[in-house]
This record gives C-alpha cells, sequence and structure tokens, in this order.
C-alpha cells in the first residue's frame, strides 16, 4: 500500500544521487562554470533559484556569519552541520570548503565520512597548517609538508562513503609567497596523491600568477580557481587557459552585510520600520522561497482527517 | 603574577552583568526603544556596532537563515546554539524568541536554565502550541490554555539562573482572531504569572487593536510590539500609548535576503565578479567588522615569544 | 592511480548499504532475533562485538546518560548526534527510537531524512504526544489520535532517502490501558498507513497482553516486542506468537549506572584506585575496542613519509 | 507577585557560583582530595552521590564513551555539549579536560569563554601539540614549546568570565620521556605564566618520578596528579608530598564498559533478559537518580490547573 510513497522516495533518493555525481560532470564537462559561495540554508536557495550548478560552502563566509573569524575559531562539528543545512536545503551539488583539514589525516577522515553521509559532492582541502589563517588575512601562512598533505588527500579518498564523491586539493603556494614552479609541483605531487582537481589560489590583483600556472598545468586534472582579488582578469580567458570552475567565493555574505548595515542604519536613522520595505524582500517572497506552500500540501497529504 | 590578567578578566564579567542588566533597565526607562532582529554572529555585530541598545534574536529569521520553515522545524538546540554564537558576538543584551517553549513547562524549564547561562537577556515566550506556525502565515493558530501558558511563565521565572533575566509573555490572541479585550484578559493573567512585559503582537496593518490594547493596559507593566505589518503607525503614537519596547522583528534578515538575490543573480548575468564589489562590502570590512586586529595585538601577548 | 583507495572506498560504501538492508532482511527472516539497546558509541561497539545482529538506539537510555528524563528533555537534534556516533561506530544496522517524532508529521520528515542520509536503518515511531513520558513512569499517557498517527508514519516513507530504511509503529495503547482489541486496531491502521513493523508495548508483567496480541496479530506484519517488564516470559514462546524483534531495550544504561556506583563506592571506601582494577576494563581493553591499532596502520599509510 | 520564585532563582544562583567557588578551596584547603572521572550527565549524577567533591570530564572518558579514539577525534564543541550536560546534571564543581587547548592560545580563549558562561569550574591544559594522541598509548609525544603553552595559560587566564574559575596547567613532560627536572622547569615556567595549578602526569607504574618531582615542587601552588597507573601509590604518601588533588581519571567509563560487555554476553547466553536484573540497575532506581519524582511536584507547581 505504499507503493506511491515508494516511489516518491525513491524519486527523492535519486535526485540526491544524481546531484553528488553532478559535480563530477561539472569538473569534466569541458567548460569553465561559476559556482556561488552560500554560507546557509537561504543563501544556498538563492543559489539554486538562480541558476548556479553548484554552491561553495565557504569556510570564510560560514566562520563570518557565525560572528567568528576564519582561523579555525569554529569547530569542524559546528561549520559541518551548516554544511548539513544547506544539503537539506537544496538539490545542487555543495562542494565543502574543509580548510586545511581540522587537524591532521586523522581528522579528515572522520570529516569526509560525516560529509559523504550528508550528500555533499565534496571537499576541497588546503595545504595551510591548522589553524589555518584566512588568505587575504596579511599573516604569514605557514604550509603543510608535501608529504603531509598528499596523505590527507589520500585519506579523503579512502574514507569517502559514495563514488561520486570529490577530492580538491588546492595550494595556498601563491598566497604563501612561493613561485608559479613550486606551486605547480605541489600541485602535481597533490594530483598523483589522487586529488580529483586542483585549485591553486592567489591573492594577486593582476592574475598573471594564476593565468601562468592554468597555461603551465595544461589540463592534466580540472583545475579551480577563486578569483576574489583578480576579478578583473575575464571569464574566457580563465576558460582558455583551461579552468574548470570559478569560486565566486565570498560575494553572498559580503552582499548580506553590506545590506544590513544599510538597513540598520536606516531604520535607526528614520526611527521606525516605516521606509525600509522597499529595500528589503517581503515576508511572502521570504515564505515563498522557503516554500511554505509545501507545508500546506503536505498538511493535505499528513493531516487531512483531523478534522 | 596575573594580577592584569584578574584585572580583563573582571572587565570581561562586569561587561557581561551589566549587558543582562542593562535589558531590565530597557524595559523600565520610561521611553520607547527600538531593538532590532539579528539571526546570527554576524547581523547581531551589525546591530551592535549601528548603536541598537538590544537584539532579538528572532525565530523566524534564525529559522529563515538555517533554511527552515518558522514552525519549530530547528531543535530548541540548534536555535539555542546561534543565540549562544549571538551572545558571544556582542555587548550589547539579546532577547530570545522562545516561540511557546519547545514543548511545555519542563521544556521551559530547561532551556531558560541554558539561556541564562549564555549571558541571554531574556527569553520572550507565546501562548502558542507546540509546533507553532509563524503567526504572518495565514494558517489558523491555536492557543495554549490560560493556565498551561502561565505554568510556563513561571517555571521560566524559577529556572533563570541570573536575576536579571527577563521573562516577556507573549500573546497571539489577536493574531488568532480574538478580541482585544480577551488579548488583554491573558496579558493580565500573564503578567499576574510573573511576566517581566507583555508582548501583544497583531498582524493588522492599521494597528487599531495594538494602539487600543496598549491604551487600556495602561502601563501596568512594560509592553513590547513588533510592528512589522503595521509599519505606518508612527514611533511617536506607539510611545504615546506607552509601548516600552518597539521590535523591528525581521529586517535584517530580509535586507540580506534581497541583497544576496541581487548579487548572485549580477554575477550570473555577468558570468563573472568584476562588476559586484560596489553591492558587497570589500572583504577588509569584513575583517575589521570581525575585528582581525584584535587577534594580531593578541598574538603580540601570548604568541610574542614564538621565534 | 587512486585505484587501491577507490576500491577500500567501495567496500566501506557497500558495507553501510549492507548494513542498512540488513535490517530488513531481520524483520523479515522468518525467526526472532534479540536486539540489545545502546546509548553511545561506545555500548554501541560493544553491541556488536558481542555479535548482536542490531542496535536500538533507545531514547529512555539515551536520555538517561545525557542525565535528563525520558519525557523529551533532550532536542532532537541532541538525540540524532548520538546516533551518529553509533552508526559511525558500528557496521551493524541501528533502528533508532524516534519517540512520537518530536512534534508533527512535519517534523518527522525532517528527522527521517537526517537519519537516512546517517546510514541508520530504520525508526521507531510511538503514538504518543510530545512532549511524551517514558512508558515504565506511573503517569497517564495521552496519545495521539490515529490518523495523527498514520499522517505520521506517512510522512515517514514519504522523506526516507534509502529505499531499505524501515519505518517501525508502535503502539502504547496497552501503556495507556486500552483493551488487546483496541491495540490491534491501532496496528491495523497503522499497518495500512504504511509500517514495516509493528511495535506493541506493554508494562504488565505476566506478557499476557503481549502474547494475546501476538496471537491475533497472525504475522500480517512483522511484529517487535520490549519485555522490559515480562522478561520471565520465554523467548521460544514469544517466537512461537509470532514475534520477529525481541528488543532488550535498556539493559546496557542499566549496567553501566550499577556498575559506575559500585566503582565510585569501593574507590571512595578505598579513598585509592589500588583496588578497583579488578572490577573494570583495562585501558589496554578500551584501547583495543576502539581500534586505536586502526590509526597506527593508517599512519604507516598517511603519515609515514613524515620523517 | 513572583517573590516565591525569585527566592527559589536566587538559591540556584547562588549554589552555581558557590560550585564553581568551591573548586578553588579545594586546591587550597591543605588536604588531598580525589576527585573522579564521569563522561556523561548519568555517570555525573553517581560521582555526585556518591559524596565526591568534584568531577573530572575526562577526554578519555568522554571521547571513549562517544565511540571516538582520545586523538581530538571529537570536536571541541562536542565534547563541550558533553561537559555542558554534566554541569547541568549536578551541584559540584567540573573540572574540564581541555587536552591542549584545541588549536593555539585563540582556541584557548573561545573554548574558556564558553566553559566558564557554563558554570564550569576549571579547566586543565596540557603541553602536547594539537591533534595529541593519550598518553598512555604507545606513541611518541610532541609537546609544545614552554612560550606557546605559557601562551595558552596566559589567554585562559583573560578570558574567563567568572573570577573563581580555574586554569591548570598539565606538563606532559614525564610521559614524553623528559626529566623530573626537565618538567619541574616547565612546572615553574606555567606557575609563572599564570596556573592556578600545576598537573604532573606520568605513566610510570612506581610513581617515582611523581614522588619525587612533588617533593622538589615543594608546595608553591597546589599540585594535581592522576595515578592511573601508579595505582599502589598510597593516597597518604601523596599527601605526604604535597599532592592537593587525586584524579581517579578513567575509572567511571572502564567500569562500564566492563558490565556492559558482562551483561551483553549473559543476555546472548541466555538468550533473554531473564537473568539478568540482579546485574544491572532497575528502572526505579534510574528514575530515582535523575530525579523523576521532582518532575512530578513540578506538575504540581506549573501544570495543576490544566483539568
Amino acid at each position: 500500500m505504499s507503493n506511491s510513497s515508494t516511489t516518491t522516495k525513491n524519486g527523492v533518493c535519486d535526485v540526491k544521487k544524481k546531484t553528488v555525481g553532478s559535480f563530477r560532470k561539472l569538473l569534466f564537462n569541458g567548460r569553465l562554470d561559476l559556482i556561488l559561495e552560500a554560507h546557509n540554508g537561504l543563501s544556498a536557495r538563492i543559489v539554486e533559484e538562480t541558476g548556479y550548478p553548484a554552491i561553495w560552502a565557504s569556510g570564510l563566509a560560514i566562520s563570518s556569519a557565525t560572528g567568528l573569524r576564519d582561523c579555525n575559531e569554529a569547530s569542524w562539528s559546528q561549520v559541518m552541520e551548516v554544511a548539513q543545512c544547506i544539503a537539506d536545503a537544496v538539490n545542487i551539488p555543495v562542494l565543502f570548503d574543509g580548510d586545511s583539514g581540522f587537524g591532521s589525516f586523522n581528522n579528515v577522515r572522520h570529516i569526509v565520512k560525516r560529509l559523504s553521509h550528508y550528500g555533499i559532492a565534496g571537499v576541497s582541502l588546503e595545504d595551510k597548517q591548522f589553524p589555518k589563517m584566512n588568505s587575504f588575512v596579511s599573516h604569514e601562512h605557514a604550509l603543510s609538508s608535501v608529504d603531509e598533505f598528499c596523505g590527507k588527500i589520500k585519506a579523503a579518498q579512502d574514507s569517502k562513503r559514495d563514488d561520486d564523491f570529490i577530492v580538491i586539493a588546492r595550494t595556498e603556494a601563491l598566497v604563501a609567497g612561493m613561485s608559479v614552479q613550486a606551486a605547480l609541483k605541489r600541485a602535481e605531487q597533490y594530483y598523483e596523491a589522487g586529488a580529483d582537481g586542483i585549485f591553486i589560489h592567489s591573492k594577486e590583483t593582476d592574475g598573471f600568477d594564476i593565468l601562468e600556472s592554468s597555461k603551465c598545468w595544461a589540463g592534466r586534472c580540472p583545475l579551480i580557481v577563486a578569483p576574489t582579488t583578480y576579478k578583473n582578469v575575464s571569464t574566457e580567458l580563465l576558460q582558455e587557459v583551461g579552468v574548470s570552475v570559478y569560486i565566486c567565493a565570498n560575494q553572498m555574505m559580503r552582499a548580506s552585510l553590506l545590506a544590513m548595515r544599510n538597513a540598520a542604519a536606516q531604520i535607526q536613522a528614520d526611527n521606525s520600520i516605516c521606509n525600509i520595505d522597499n529595500n528589503i524582500c517581503s515576508l511572502s517572497e521570504v515564505f515563498q522561497l522557503l516554500n511554505y506552500d509545501e507545508l500546506k500540501d503536505a498538511e493535505l497529504i499528513y493531516a487531512r482527517q483531523e478534522s
């Protein structure tokens, strides 16, 4: 008698499996795709409704939203609860920013097991030490040894519960002041260790180092970049040099910050909420985005007999 | 030898005690004050920096940010982890939206104990049944019996760990379609049961019911309102009829939603982040708000000997 | 190059899928099986190593271990974090005690989605109201309406992410003082609503009501019992009347309580730990149970290059 | 009208403040006291009812109970949720095992802020690197530099929210194979940095190193030991050489493990729970320990009007 429910359930099940798998396709589809940051379920919904093919669950954005600094002040389990809420909220794949793995290879194993349970599509691990400091903050960045980091990549690959789960190796070599050659050497070793894709990070504003790195990489495996600082380098050029994924890494959090500042100031200036409605979404837009109508429909199915 | 540290610590300690106490003062200072919603540590920081005297830790805003609907989809412990992050992030008092208490009087006791541990200034409890539905969603709202709800108010008062912790009784009588008289009768009984303040909620757009209720209440104890729908009723008029606290209940979340939608759309249209920077905060503004400089100073104190 | 890791990973993946599936087989294998309570990762490991085919993640035991009373003092997310630790710790299926669903059908949906993500094999839902009180505590137990509870069963079936996930309907009709006939009528309706198995609970000491119920049920679908109070009814007799699963529902928690009381008293009496070692496990037994050797092996694979 | 409730509340408030303060008194009362491990709310209740003056919230025991290994597999926020449940469950002071601080001085600050909010009496920090390995597992133990660790001690002292919160510095020098002199030198420096007490750890079985260290320390500040391996060294001798606190560090978890193994085996052998009741607590003992009667009393106060 639960035929119809079985059908529904299978549907959901398949959607989730396809979702995780679709991130792998994104990496290998031969063209550049933009993916956008989300830091909670709400921003994730917006990324999905706008039409992006995937979400970047950013460590910077999640910790900032939490009111914490991006230097592992938040625990991995706090961050993963957010990741789980993001995964619960959408049907597009989520790439989780795993920082430097929250400790040793052993912490990486534990985290990847849980992530792949949650239906997260993949993790990005970076070759900094724990606790890390955000790449854009003018601190020195101590990198892991290549061996230590390769161990983490292998550990991640061996711990995933879903074949389609992706492990991205992110090198902070350029951020730490090393040469393009040094960065590429690290990339090569991470690829050998089993990374599904390479994320080369830079905080230069001209993007020369990234363009050069990408050309030299010559498509060995998918390349990921986050052009936060070199935003004027055109998407076409990045595609041309072989970039697969262009991460818009923190713009949703930064958009919310500016808007909330403006709203807080305007309400204070007016000493009233009388003029703010043009600058904020209506409640019905909130309710629509979060699908309150689905709840009404569900009540018809699951609570209809109540009266 | 830890004299200086003791001094610092005492400072922090006193700040937190004063913080909780200052919400009580706000209720009894004889004038109307606006307080603003926050739904995470980041929005809380903005409320504080703008100069608001207190924060409304909104159930609607927190659940929306989480990607969940405001009908107790989030567990009380998930919501309270957010409340704790908010309290950690600011030095102004936080009023926690306790919905209908997440169950019976016994759940209220457990929750209030934890809240008052976290340095939260007070809780608002509403006379709906669990699980509740958001007041602005067109559902019928089943109210608790007066006796059941008075038991929750008493239970909250008896469970707090800090004398200055405030318990607000919120009646949804008007929202549920009852008369002003019925709402006032409930308010009276909640006050008798020990409420420190009364929050009368309405979703009318003209605010007549709130104005009438406030006048009849005649200052028995502090009155709280959230004029989300009757925003055109002037702050002066609300003060005149005796309102103490004017909650701007969800505007930060709604501001962030609109801004994130716009940002997501613009980046998609441009297929690049090249033009978005004018519409979002800079990273250095993020770092300033979250006080990354304090970390540098702290490194001088706690990690100076490292080299 | 990650061939070997892929093999390992697939292994893990298959194990988990088989694990969930094996609980379904347990229900339908035509004989009675004992399953044992666990309330944390440690007790779960013991249940597995002893050779039980499955774990009962008991609400009473989990809340007791947490120091809370079994009347929904713990939030669903706190309990599910424990369930996740249990699932992480073992490779046998876990049946999660979902109490009355932690609210309405909508809460059930949310919870089942998460449970089936974690690799939990199934959920048991009972027809009490929220917040529930433990069945063995002499309180009156208010039951849900049949319609409301059938809605929860359907909601659970439609929300699972894994076809093999099991939904058990537990009726507290006998506990609430209703007749065997009334209990069977509820069971029938829950089965019609989609339950994979029926759990009839009783706190009688002679077990007559359970034996009668089981006979009348006549194998319509798998029957589950927890003979905590009617422990002298033989396993053979229960199998004979058609019981599929015999839940040993709280003995691990109760064993730990007695042992910890004795240990605490002995150490106090001795004013020393000098005589306690015969009455407790050695540290090396702890390390063996939690597989510290695996960590050494893993270090050889993932951290060998460190020197 | 809430006079009586205010009285009750103040009582609770004072109890908690006294609780935290009483741990400081324990350190300075001039005699040796035994304190006992707890790893969850249940074991904490037992420690309290038996009459111990304080609880050791052990990292080994908490992670073992969770099913994880004592090498920082559990996140700090997972462990602190347990600590919070322990503090919620008892009115005796709780000393939290803070391992090596879960990262840098900055993580220490965050953790101490939260701990002192929860009414925890103090933290013990050890001079290992993160992630740590349990001292009794035969691995090499890499220690922090003295400067790094002194920074953590200072950071902890400056971050506490309660003057009576205690910071214990634990040196693993002996465990790491260093000399008594080296251990004492570290102890001296940690004391200079602001530690309220010194915990010297050893895994020798004869206790000579601890006895020698204690004598040389000559009462500079309170000394703490955990004689897990040198259990035959008499309590009197330890008191004589100046030890203030004798931590029974993991016996409750080990007692529960043995008892649960035996119970699991016996039930399996009997294929029934018919003979287990003599070896486990009764349900009414569980209900008494967790104070279910208080709930009945509370219902009379807070829910009496319901009928």
